[in-house]
């Protein structure tokens, strides 16, 4: 028998299990997120996720406790995705606005991706208080970094002066949107609209800025 | 006995009678869209809403058939109320400029109210697959309306060359997530939060539009 480098088990070694345990369980969480991105949480079943994965039920239990456990377990992905996109944007010139944009990037093509798209269509909701309050507290630090973001601008005078907590929710709308109405055959790239969106969240939608005055006054 | 211009008689009219049922009904509607908005669709019961508006459960059903028909309600009111803003704006200049700002103060006003807020908080996903065609065709008439709006502005020369589909879908995202972050008791008014989210769309958040010529590009 040839050495080969491994111990000649036919058995793996526990840690090489370990990686393809974890490795099946993110398969069944990114099966699951699809899912429910596709057909709605409350009408997605264990054995939905268990047809579109080749195996039976029992095989899924061996992975997840329930239903809700993957839903905490996606949206907590997809959110720490958007939160760990301030810290990973690379090739901007340093200045507050160019990091701005290369996060806003990163955050419009995570919400095109199946936890990222699961945060916004699927959410928290359906899950118990204690659940809910681990994964806010996740979405108010990524709110954090950018309303700290859009500040740092403001001082550094490449964004206008506003209030930065509105910025940054008008910012983060506008961007998770994309997850409501993407369609990955709709003939538009994840690339091309996180692109337009970028360029109309930060240079406006009209042509002359601040040509209509009026905009703040009501009637 | 003085004649008062009434019948006389003890009972109401039937006219009366069904205005005062429908009064009644949008009240059945409207509380059960602030608990929905609230704890959550799925987190609410019909005794929940009962128990709100001080009676049983046989009286409210007596105004709705079930929870599912009063969700359907609920989204198709606050749909409704959106497909309309763009009929009943008034106080602008003419322009489709003047126009879309009119419409945008009117659709973030809505989402801050009961249906509005329904619409967005929870939406159309707990419905049968019938409902939802019929809340969908709603939705796609306020985006057609958008649209139109945009690309009008584009021909007028008030609104900058873009692809009108995601600049519509950018407004309507930094909009309609107002409702997922205002608080009534929050300290911003709907109205500043309008004013100012619309002020950040039309102008952008740049301070020197177009500085940043690397916008478009990737890495």
């Amino acid at each position: 028998m040839q050495d080969s480098g491994d111990s000649g088990s036919p058995w793996k070694a526990a840690a090489d299990r370990q990686t393809e345990r974890e490795a099946k369980r993110i398969a069944v969480l990114r099966t699951a997120a699809r899912a429910f991105n596709e057909m709605g949480y409350h009408n997605t079943s264990l054995d939905d996720i268990a047809r579109r994965l080749n195996v039976t039920k029992p095989t899924i239990y061996y992975y997840v406790r329930n239903k809700e456990e993957i839903l905490f377990e996606c949206v907590r992905i997809g959110l720490e995705m958007l939160d760990e996109a301030s810290n990973d944007v690379a090739g901007h010139d340093g200045s507050a606005y160019g990091e701005l944009i290369a996060v806003m990037r990163k955050y419009a093509e995570i919400v095109t991706m199946d936890f990222g798209m699961c945060v916004i269509r699927v959410g928290e909701e359906p899950l118990t208080e204690e659940s809910r309050r681990t994964l806010r507290s996740l979405k108010r630090s990524i709110d954090r970094k950018f309303r700290r973001l859009i500040e740092r601008g403001i001082a550094e005078g490449c964004i206008a002066p506003c209030d930065p907590k509105i910025a940054a929710f008008t910012v983060a709308g506008a961007l998770s949107w994309i997850a409501r109405w993407y369609r990955p055959n709709g003939g538009l790239s994840p690339h091309d609209i996180a692109a337009q969106s970028i360029d109309l969240l930060m240079n406006g939608l009209g042509k002359t800025p601040g040509q209509n005055q009026n905009i703040r006054g009501g009637p």
